[in-house]
């Protein structure tokens, strides 16, 4: 079996070298990642500029490919045949920063892996709960690899993938693991101003670390319990239960354009 | 009222002007967009450099803010403070391009709407099917002043926000409007290597534009069938029939874990 690692805090960071040689113990890995931290790109596609590919040294003397592009672009780069060999999952992370409820439509971690998903590969996105820069990643990385030999013996539904966060606890003090849902997160984001030197304004969004709903069953909830959180995750963004309430939005909607229609005639 | 219009063509764009115009009908308006083109932005956060904003004039002679940021990062710094006033609802378009299936992950239009649901307002995100740079965008302008006159006295269930999509037809050839369910796009990208006057290789993600698996109610194939799609979205990501098999799922993943654990003692 051949794992592709990426990751969006940088082909540099420890946690994607940690992931990689956990992974190495149960498959061959090739690591494609953004040469730059790229927390909070979301899901996206490098379509102004031109990627470059670079093959550069990780910590441990092993080959990596890292490229100007996001994590989602490795990991289109890596699939349209920049990596020659066939991929069987694809493995994003370890990030530095948890990324529940919400956050995964803005992590980049996570984009990884929809990006997996939207190729039809099997894919899991893992971050550990903490930004220590001392963090340790080993726990985690067991977890990958185990959760990759579970994914490769029993596979993955079609079009679903895995977001993984785990605990920055010692592999022991793990509660264990839960399947959820995603959970709510409550921002406390504020607008911070600050004057340059030449007295011009400029912002940052800044603001205490978010906060969440410790509803049960969340993977909000899971981690702040100790548990390892497993949610498995779909890019179908539908509400479907306002289609449910279909015949009266329909309606309404037809009204308004019909009307619209009517006027312009 | 008062709505904030964004995009992600950026704020010189004919359809941000084209939607600004129709919602001033309807209600008051500001405008805060992308100084420059974000196409494929993904929902994401602006963290490694300071955000600037910019008041400058629209070809009508209208002030609008423009920053530096992504979609996201605008309705954000709206939203956070910028505008003064409040603001009742977030407008994110008229995008120059389909925002159908999974291309909404990608959508800097969509990342607009997402970001505004997340900080509580209802929101809608408006594509043109079309990529002429000479398209019309008036009938979509006023599709988009009735929606948002239904929006404004029906509200939207709480977290929901509304993806629309318009063929890029004349008001009276549209067929009407049909609530969807996200579809299947599907992509036909290829890698495009060159080389650059040193000889040194990049590339490109290229290749045809995405086409869909035409399934009736799906946003796909209501725009092909001439229809106004409007799809329901929420952030809910959550693979809910994988959540069924719980019991499973959970049992594997605990075996997995359980095994990881004992090991390392």
């Amino acid at each position: 079996m051949h794992i592709l690692v990426t990751n969006d805090d940088g082909v540099r960071s420890p946690g994607l070298l940690c992931l990689k040689q956990a992974l190495e113990k149960v498959a061959k890995v090739t690591v494609f990642a953004p040469e730059r931290n790229w927390s909070a790109a979301g899901h996206n596609r490098t379509m102004h500029k031109p990627l470059r590919v670079d093959e550069v040294s990780l910590a441990d003397g092993s080959m990596a490919y890292a490229s100007n592009g996001t994590p989602s672009d490795c990991v289109a780069l890596a699939l349209l045949g920049l990596v020659p060999e066939r991929v069987d999952m694809v493995f994003s992370g370890i990030n530095m920063g948890a990324n529940l409820g919400q956050d995964i439509t803005y992590s980049g971690t996570v984009a990884g892996a929809m990006e997996a998903a939207i190729y039809g590969l099997p894919a899991i996105s893992i971050s550990l709960c903490s930004f220590d820069p001392a963090a340790d990643f080993r726990a985690a990385g067991r977890i990958a690899a185990a959760l990759a030999q579970t994914v490769f013996a029993e596979g993955l539904p079609k079009g679903v993938f895995l977001n993984v966060n785990v605990p920055a606890l010692p592999l022991a003090a793990l509660q264990g693991v839960q399947l959820t849902r995603l959970g709510r997160r409550v921002y406390k984001d504020v607008l911070l101003r600050r004057e340059d030197p030449r007295g011009r304004p400029y912002y940052w969004i800044g603001g205490d670390a978010p906060g969440g709903e410790l509803e049960p069953g969340t993977d909000v909830w899971a981690v702040e319990e100790g548990y390892i959180s497993v949610t498995p995750i779909h890019m179908d963004m539908t509400a479907y239960h306002v289609l449910e309430q279909q015949a009266r939005w329909a309606a309404l909607l037809t009204k308004a354009v019909l009307a619209c229609q009517e006027e312009a005639c």
